[in-house]
């Protein structure tokens, strides 16, 4: 993460006035006009008139473009390696590398809930803004809104974004080939281990921090590079299990991977053991997986580890010719299990 | 509103299963895989891929597009004249509209708390497909979260889109010129009495409807007639005056309005001052200014009058000479008050 420094002034809503969050700040008046101009605007440093209008402009693109949203609900708000307004940056962002997306115009949508302290509002739209510079992607448009107290949870943001296609590729399940090698960015679980550390205080001693990163440059490298991407997929809710029994089902292949090659840390490993949870199901957020032909599979990887966020970057299964859409995990002795979808998530509200 | 017919089909989430939303059904897990196959997708009655997936692709428009996003936190969620899910289709499409754009793609994305009844999930998804069809845009991607109960309030809707110019005008605040002619849509405040009435059960006797409309029509034909339409903007939260002074705001011009020439409906008028609340703030879910040359205002007129969510539309204002950024609201005795911003909302969560 860059240094906050451009952000360190003090929030310039007065505080001393509205320490909380009162209905009003999403009432279409003064005081959310304070917000928007006191603490939104400078915040992102931004003149984008459709702060405050109806919505942004677009310059015409003449490609195809990517268009994604999700909402972020994650508890607790802050977490190591990461707070929820980061997420909902990269989150989004991450969503349009999948598409094969260069990202470049996002939307932001609070949902408050009156009482929220106004001084935790302000680190979470520096966080926010901050992320957007890292990213390179404009924050155009947005929305505010407050709910009474006890029917909401702090804050909840959404975000859509928009990205645009700089090649011809097709990227999705549909363009999975029998033979497809699949490559995985890096280790597993991080993201879930410690928002659940943070959450319920189980005082696992550890400093493990969420994978939160973005997956815009490995993307973007690999696309340059020319490579014959077939599909991306970044691994949130349900982990790698749920990416890959998503595409397994999409597509209508048999996904199989080497249980020995997924890469877990041993700290995650442990509290996993320890909770009775499941690597594989653990959610993530700055881990992808890639499929391509495997005579590309060398110099992907060496792609992928060239960027920090893919250091740890292996190859890890392989589409096989089988139409029977499951997934297949191989133990190092040879045995194969067939990988299901869990109920929910393991944890809930990670993201 | 259309008929429900083709979607009178039971909910086909077994409801005798799941009578309640539960906190799996947003883990990313089989439960929400088959609230997104055995809701979502029936209702919508869609093959889009990126319901499931990261994000959706679309077509190359090489014109400028429209990008907006807003967050529904309505209460009640079903109200005389319309229901959450409708408002969330209609005001993100009615933003584009005033920003000249002919709405193509939605996004979709719901915070569910747990504990809520399918049932009424299923009438909301049902409102927003069948509003969808009406206005003739694309449900293109979507996500699903879920929230611990009593930490939501029933359900959360945000939606974003995307619409496409098809012109060269620069509509907004910018564009706006001493002596334009303003002219409003319809009548004011049926929205906000709607909701008020329902959520506090005032028992005003009444079967007042919320204004609840598409703003696409209308705006369509304007732009449709080659009139030369230099600002629009829909009447939501703060009503008529938050929208005026928001403009004149942005621009530095002053608007001036007739009073009496405001339509305000009797029902509305009385409701209003039982309540001690002015028709001029209170919230409109179909109802918007159009700027434009006075003589072009006629024709406008003619145009607007010729759809039926414009029947009421009247010449109500203008753009004065003086750069003092306020509005003005001229009495029909000849008394000048001028509008400020009010705090809030008079209302909070009528949208």
């Amino acid at each position: 993460m860059k240094s906050r420094e451009p952000f360190a002034l003090a929030c310039p809503v007065p505080l001393s006035q509205y320490e909380r969050v009162v209905l009003a700040h999403g009432g279409g008046g003064r005081l959310m006009h304070q917000l928007i101009e006191g603490m939104f605007r400078p915040a992102f440093a931004t003149a984008e008139p459709a702060l405050q209008h109806d919505g942004a402009i677009l310059d015409p693109v003449g490609r195809r473009v990517a268009f994604t949203t999700d909402s972020y609900v994650v508890q607790p708000l802050f977490f190591p390696g990461g707070d929820i307004g980061r997420l909902a940056v990269l989150g989004t962002v991450n969503d349009l590398a999948m598409c094969g997306a260069r990202p470049r115009w996002l939307s932001c949508s609070l949902i408050l809930e009156e009482g929220f302290p106004m001084a935790d509002l302000w680190t979470i739209v520096q966080s926010m803004a901050e992320t957007v510079r890292e990213v390179d992607v404009r924050l155009v448009t947005g929305d505010t809104k407050v709910v009474n107290r006890g029917k909401g949870d702090g804050v909840f943001i959404n975000t859509a974004g928009v990205g645009i296609l700089e090649h011809d590729l097709v990227i999705g399940p549909q363009s999975l080939r029998p033979g497809d090698a699949c490559l995985l960015s890096g280790d597993l679980g991080r993201h879930g281990v410690a928002v659940l550390n943070a959450r319920e205080d189980l005082g696992l001693q550890t400093d493990l921090q969420s994978d939160l990163a973005s997956l815009v440059p490995p993307v973007l490298r690999l696309l340059e590079a020319g490579l014959e991407i077939h599909c991306l997929r970044d691994l949130t809710r349900g982990g790698l299990a749920a990416a890959l029994v998503e595409l397994a089902s999409s597509s209508g292949l048999e996904i199989s991977i080497q249980e020995a090659a997924v890469p877990v840390r041993e700290e995650v490993r442990s509290a996993c053991e320890l909770l009775g949870l499941d690597p594989l199901l653990m959610a993530n957020e700055g881990r992808f997986v890639a499929f391509l032909p495997p005579s590309q599979a060398a110099r992907a990887l060496e792609i992928l580890r060239a960027e920090e966020v893919g250091r740890d970057a292996v190859l890890v299964g392989k589409v096989g010719a089988e139409k029977n859409g499951t997934v297949v995990v191989e133990s190092p002795l040879g045995g194969r299990r067939i990988v299901d979808l869990p109920a929910g998530e393991q944890l809930p509200r990670i993201c």
